[in-house]
């Protein structure tokens, strides 16, 4: 099944047939008149021309005389010049400089005499007026076409008595989310609902490009509704997107319902994700209408709107697209890519150590969350096969660089502290920029090494010590460089239904459950295999041992939703999910950093949020911790 | 009178002492819920967690059947394993996991047997299952306190079931106009009326900031009348600027007002413009709200806002603000400016043979059309005089430098037809930037010669020869590296109101008229100052003559507000202000272009604009235009 039709055109490629293609249809923006007062932001559709001067009429710029300047020749300190009432006029800033006045005298220099006023010196013609057309003459072009309004410009034609202008009508963009299992947003769906999400992501991705956009209800898999569907959005809109459906799959109608309607220009892009994408156009009196199919998954969608589709609301607004920004940045671990695609692969970024470093995130298709956490995408061109670890790759920017490079890059194992302790700091500081991720605490222990992040938190066993973490730290970091903080003691233990109903005391009865386990490298995973070899149980035994979730929460999502009969995890994530807790010890978890990032502001704020009283008491309510003198240097 | 009782903090201190106020009383957001649907742009005003999992169960990612994974050990291409019906269960994509399946074989390795299926290969537990909580596990936080919400993140937060958001309510910020020669907009205003465009330029910026404004009818110069408008405000807003009437004069009440509604923090900051500033605040409810009195001067009010009031609404929207950036620049003619100040200036900026030129414009604060051409501030540090021609200059950058580099600065004459020019170019190309400004033709050829414009446009008689232009590239710039092009000839003449009533037939009847001059180094004036010679007129002769205007068409709406008897212009000019025209001569408007510009991609659209059919039909509808051979070489 799936991409048998679909044809495989090389990005750029598909760009420019497209817009040809729009553009020889006369794809044209279109246009209506707007007052001046609410137009900031809109786009001007010609060139706007003043209908007045400004200022208006020649105006007294001072508070003072207005008289004809030659009046006061020869006036000096010591042979001032007398004028008599009727040869000048007190006028006030702003008032009309009188028919036969050529300039103003300020008040200060006026001295008032018998029957008239003093000058003690000579005034020049047109001092202090303000000439009509000054600023702007009647007939000066004040904007040219296709000029974004800024407040300024709608205060200048304002000045020059424009009161209405005609601006570029923002296209409208009608979006029919269509599939059987959609269903709205809720916090209580039924599984095999699909939550209607992307109709949001993109309509607010359409409004943030200058579009209105307009969300259809969800249409079901049948062409002639989808058909109909499209049929009624093209009466309303200037463009159409179509989601999802644009495979070539059985139930994948798009094609044909846009065929019935218009015409496709091409289906199928050589791009990953965001193949299945369709681009096609229909006409409606006279006017041309873009007519697109996106992927069902939200990451393709995002990715196809900025890589194709985005040129075409340009041509439509008529607004100065902001060209996207690279940056170079190691990568900083093996990436394999299809040689048949462009791939984009979100990535997080951070500067540590002086170099760029891009850690490439989930790339599921689905994982919408990786689009919130990166800060780029990198992207790995069509032939090429990927990268190493280490090599240098080309990254689009999401968020500007300086805010990078001032970004706190914690990875490490997972724990809710490290995002309640960021939010402690944004709450204090909002210019805080801190980026963290899991990785488990080898892998941070490893970037931290690598110079990946700044700072890693960690929770290793010794089995032979029975201690925590430094053996780990001296063992792959024998070169030092880096110290080791005291962060938390928490509750390790195994999590299972509320009211244990298969009666679990611990780790000797694991086996033959369905266990949910966490990624290799993870400190809780290592626990557990210490326990299993202490108890000597072979993780044969445990089914499930291979089933891999990332984090705390995750397992015990998995246990909560019956999927796993046990799990091992921290205190808090059984207490989120109501989870019965089975105490197995109580572990360490420290902070690890590079010497060179002591200073770091960010971390030093960090640092601040870790030993607040605020996160002491969130800790408390989340339970299950211990903070006893929080970023003391341990002995390594 | 004026600023007699207004302190002059330096700016920072004026921004601290102000932020710290407001910090002290207790300024605080205030928060709002609203749908996740329509967050976009809206900031968190507290961290978010998920409701449910996302996916929010086990879901199918193939299309295929599902089965325990164990059922295959050991299939194999040469020994399939054969399950029947009721051991596997044939799902779709999406399709919850059947409760006893731990993973999914996509329908293409599945072959059909009798009974049931065929499998060639061993299944791994959990392969294409997307695992509940695999993208989300309920209770994680999806977005910190203080977050700009972006599509991707309202994807994930409906993802992971959250409806509504607990978001910064945008502050209302009330604007109260005062002044009794106040009306809106009009494009047939009276003498005197001040047209009210500060509250549309203000409320504009308000808005962009993140705000909402709400601009109050005008109130007239009457404390009491703008005590109880003040007082209405507050009961509606967040903030309030009170705008004009923030200096000290004797009919300047904001002062009076706000210190009857509440108090002044501070009063008078050493910053042109902008001096008259107040800083003040009142209580609501236990809610601290900012009062502002701006000064009347739209410049003026833009640069307080910007540079002191900015800050204050991002204390309280929590939006991240963006850190405006700086560039070096040479400036381009000498600045003076008062040691008692920090001094803004305006300014053009282009980038011509590698190096970032700033042009100042229009110091006026009244000027607002000066903000729409700039691209730029310079910034002149209090305790500064000034600077020379061709030093360094800090200048604050009001458009990307990207933009600025790609700029093709056009000086020199003014001709409306430049303007006619762009538009053609922006139609065509929407990312043509070009900045045009009028200093005269002699001022053009300067430009040029030190390397400040790419182009200047010139029409400079040569008394001896009679013939344009050549001789004065040849003598002002004799190292050559110039060419000079054909560009228009076009009809000047002298400018008399309709019916030409005083009779007037050329130069030998300007004596004794009110006539209004261009400035020196324009080719207009030293067309006159040859014509004077020609006829031995002395220019004392000439009344108005030291009255000076900068284009065309300011000298035309002199001559059509009946401020002058006649000037000198351009037929076009004539005709826009509908007044008499009568010819003087046909001369040569060519255009200077430095060699090394030749290849500047912003020239070439240039010239292809001038070249066009479409400029001929707009110089044919303007009138007095001749356009042959236009961007030919002309031999130096």
């Amino acid at each position: 099944m799936a991409f048998t039709y679909l044809s495989n055109y090389p990005l750029e490629e598909a760009r420019e047939l497209y817009l040809n293609a729009l553009n020889q249809a006369g794809l044209k923006p279109q246009v209506e008149s707007v007052p001046t007062s609410s137009a900031n932001g809109r786009v001007t559709a010609e060139a706007v021309y003043a209908r007045i001067c400004a200022p208006h009429y020649n105006a007294c710029a001072m508070d003072g005389i207005a008289l004809e300047a030659s009046l006061t020749n020869g006036a000096s300190e010591t042979r001032p010049v007398t004028l008599l009432e009727g040869s000048f006029r007190w006028v006030n800033t702003g008032d009309p400089l009188p028919k036969d006045a050529d300039c103003v005298v300020m008040v200060e220099d006026v001295i008032e005499a018998e029957g008239g006023v003093q000058l003690f010196g000579a005034a020049t013609p047109w001092q202090h007026v303000r000439q009509i057309g000054e600023d702007i003459a009647a007939g000066d072009m004040v904007v040219p076409s296709f000029t974004q309004l800024r407040p300024s410009a709608l205060g200048a034609l304002l000045a020059a008595g424009v009161l209405e202008i005609p601006v570029i009508r923002k296209p409208v963009v009608g979006i029919i989310p269509t599939g059987n299992e959609l269903v709205q947003p809720s916090s209580d769906p039924k599984q095999g609902d699909i939550i209607e999400f992307n109709s949001t992501i993109f309509s607010s991705m359409m409004q943030e490009w200058g579009c209105e956009a307009k969300v259809y209800p969800v249409a079901v898999d049948k062409p002639e509704v989808i058909i109909s569907r499209l049929q009624g959005a093209i009466a309303e809109c200037d463009m159409v997107l179509l989601n999802a459906g644009s495979s070539a799959g059985q139930k994948d109608y798009s094609v044909e319902a846009i065929q019935a309607v218009g015409s496709v220009v091409l289906h199928g892009v050589a791009i990953k994700p965001g193949k299945p994408t369709i681009l096609g156009m229909t006409q409606k009196d006279g006017q041309v209408i873009p007519l697109i199919g996106l992927p069902g998954y939200p990451v393709s969608g995002i990715l196809v709107l900025e890589q194709l589709i985005k040129p075409v609301v340009s041509l439509m607004s008529k607004r100065q697209e902001q060209e996207p920004e690279f940056v170079e940045a190691v990568v900083s671990r093996r990436l394999v890519s299809s040689l048949k695609y462009l791939e984009f692969i979100r990535a997080r970024l951070g500067k540590v150590g002086g170099q760029v470093v891009a850690v490439p995130l989930n790339r599921g298709a689905g994982v919408v969350s990786s689009f919130v956490k990166a800060d780029g995408i990198i992207h790995v061109p069509q032939n090429t096969e990927g990268y190493e670890a280490g090599e240098k790759v080309r990254v689009e920017l999401l968020r500007p660089m300086e805010e990078i490079e001032q970004t706190l890059v914690i990875t490490g194992s997972h724990d809710p502290l490290i995002d309640e302790a960021i939010d402690i700091m944004r709450r204090k500081w909002t210019d805080s920029f801190v980026a963290s991720s899991h990785v488990g605490s080898m892998g941070g222990i490893m970037a931290v090494k690598r110079g990946e992040a700044h700072l890693g938190g960690v929770h290793l066993l010794d089995e032979a010590s029975g201690g925590y973490n430094r053996s780990y730290v001296r063992k792959y970091i024998p070169e030092g460089g880096v110290r080791l903080l005291r962060c938390v003691q928490r509750s390790q233990g195994l999590m299972v239904a509320r009211g244990n109903p298969l009666g679990i005391r611990g780790i000797e009865d694991l086996a033959n459950l369905r266990y949910v386990n966490r990624q290799k490298g993870s400190g809780t995973r290592i626990l557990l295999d210490y326990l299993l070899k202490q108890r000597s149980l072979d993780s044969k035994q445990i089914k499930g041992y291979e089933r891999e979730e990332l984090t705390h929460t995750a397992v015990a999502a998995a246990v909560a939703a019956g999927t796993a009969d046990a799990g091992m995890g921290i205190l808090a994530a059984a207490r989120i999910y109501d989870l019965e807790f089975i105490p197995i010890c109580e572990e360490e978890y420290d902070l690890l950093i590079a010497e060179e990032s002591l200073n770091n502001p960010q971390f030093q704020r960090f640092m601040q949020a870790l030993q607040s009283e605020e996160l002491k008491q969130r800790l408390e309510a989340m339970g299950g911790y211990k903070l006893d003198r929080p970023g003391e240097m341990i002995e390594l």
